[in-house]
């Protein structure tokens, strides 16, 4: 990436305007210098940002995962169809760390969502390339304020069922979607624990055809497993429902539950709380990835780190005392 | 702590001696010295503990918690007994980031585990104080490294069904059990979202009396909601029972239950395996937090971050930018 050189960039508050105009053609340009790595980008870049802050927030922010097979895509066409003839603007964003620029696992093709991909109330942006999770984050969510500045008001930030991405999304949306497939039990072992109890709402998909009464049986094992859960703080009790995305059936009932979450969040007040909340977070997961940067960075530390790692398996040194010796010699290294 | 000056501390051997040999008051005497925030007693502490640590790591580690009032002493007083008479010697510690040394919230008080207290087999230490959650559990494991170095082999850890605690006491634990009530959701209220997912085994206290059937009730909802759960990579299903520590019903089949967990986990190597990851997370853990240390430490800085916060909630300035401005201001520091 450092070895291009950008051709005819603009001037910051060309970007600027045209993105608060809701151009999409400088939105998709601003957007490419958020993920750009050059240094003369990333100062265009937080110009940029900057500038769009006050035009941000004011949408919906919906966070959307399920493992492969699950029919994210088709679940996501049809979502945005419907979102777009009740008269939003809807922007789909996905993060995905293990994705390539050229490949785009999930979104890159755009063609998986044909009929949405067409419409000009609609905005799809494959996942940005990164080495980190964190770094991919930071652009998915400059992306999504970019996006908010330009007049969506409804953002779908989708991500695969694996790793820690679904963390990442869950601290940067309002509500958070798990898709789901009947079949009780076994396809659930390609989600990771923890992530069903982050979630708003299971949409349990595919409930069509011969697969109908395994889908009611499961929304029931759902319901009664999730009732048993802590109370989020949001004060919402998550809700399982089913749908078919290829007949478009259930597809409005998901958006009747974040109207009816948002309505409740934005009157106990949880809805800007949490906000500031993710904001404020945001930096602080920022500046502990510079720090541990800082640390694990260097190739010293981290050929030190692995012989540490084995006289500890053979305990020879105790965990703790292996922690301090190796921050005096970076404390040292100064 | 920092002001008092330890009277008549013994040579490093004489400690190393006494606990690998099963010395009670030596042990007792070496655990205060790995608690002291005394620098002298910091060197001590990891002479002692260097030594031992080959003699360490025999024994069966398990993780207790629950709500208070869900009868966690009771349950361990009468599991702690029936482990005597079974022919084991069982160390009881416990993290609990709040309580302080006088207080001693959960255990400070042995008169709560009186019968078991007063037995020779068994070993009770109330939890150490400390100002972070690292902190403490960094007291608690090496204190665990020292009980099993005198001869216990089972470990119980507990802590209250609150904070952080649970997922130190998970991450130094081979089996994590969580203790809970019959009636159906209300009280679960003050379990940790995520907590529930990390249980190993989850057994119904106070199951007598009037609370038989309820408590029965709630075993097979419980059942059934850890059925849909992912598949822990330990291969084994989390099990539901009921107990009634008051009358002596259910304890040894909470024994049965981690045995049967050990013979799977040795066989498929995943206990080995998961004490080598959980050591080497220690000492990352320690890492981490001493570099955070390093940076919030600064009182500066603190209250640079306060404005930052401030900045951010109003939309002023972007989280990434934040975090940037504030990481290079401590870089130029050094």
């Amino acid at each position: 990436m450092k070895n291009y050189k950008p051709k005819n960039r603009l001037v910051a508050q060309a970007y600027i305007d045209g993105v608060l105009d809701g151009d999409r053609v400088l939105l998709s340009r601003a957007i490419t210098i958020i993920e750009s790595n050059l240094d003369s980008d990333k100062i265009l870049a937080k110009e940029i940002v900057q500038s769009i802050l006050p035009s941000s927030g004011k949408s919906i922010r919906i966070g959307i995962t399920g493992v492969p097979g699950v029919g994210k895509s088709t679940f996501i066409e049809a979502f945005g169809l419907y979102l777009v003839k009740q008269g939003h603007k809807v922007a789909i964003l996905s993060i995905d760390p293990s994705s390539q620029r050229t490949k785009g696992s999930i979104l890159g093709d755009k063609t998986r969502m044909e009929e949405l991909a067409n419409l000009e109330e609609a905005y799809i942006r494959p996942s940005s390339s990164g080495d980190t999770l964190g770094g991919v984050a930071n652009k998915t969510g400059e992306t999504m304020l970019l996006c908010e500045a330009a007049g969506y008001d409804v953002i779908l930030i989708e991500t695969v069922g694996v790793g820690q991405s679904e963390t990442a999304v869950h601290g940067m949306t309002d509500f958070f979607l798990l898709l789901m497939l009947s079949g009780a039990g076994d396809e659930l072992q390609g989600i990771k624990k923890g992530i069903m109890e982050m979630a708003d709402m299971l949409v349990i998909n595919k409930a069509d055809g011969d697969n109908i009464t395994n889908s009611k049986i499961a929304k029931r094992q759902y319901q009664n497993a999730l009732h048993i859960f802590p109370l989020s703080e949001s004060g919402w009790s998550p809700v399982v429902s089913t749908a078919s995305s290829t007949n478009n059936i259930g597809i409005s009932n998901v958006w009747d539950e974040v109207s009816k979450y948002k309505t409740l969040v934005e009157a106990n007040g949880y809805f800007v709380k949490n906000r500031n909340h993710q904001q404020i977070k945001w930096m602080y997961n920022n500046i502990n990835e510079e720090l541990k940067q800082m640390f694990y960075g260097s190739k010293r530390i981290t050929s030190e780190l692995a012989q540490l790692e084995k006289d500890i398996v053979s305990s020879e040194i105790s965990p703790v005392k292996a922690a301090l010796q190796i921050i005096e010699k970076f404390k040292n290294s100064f």
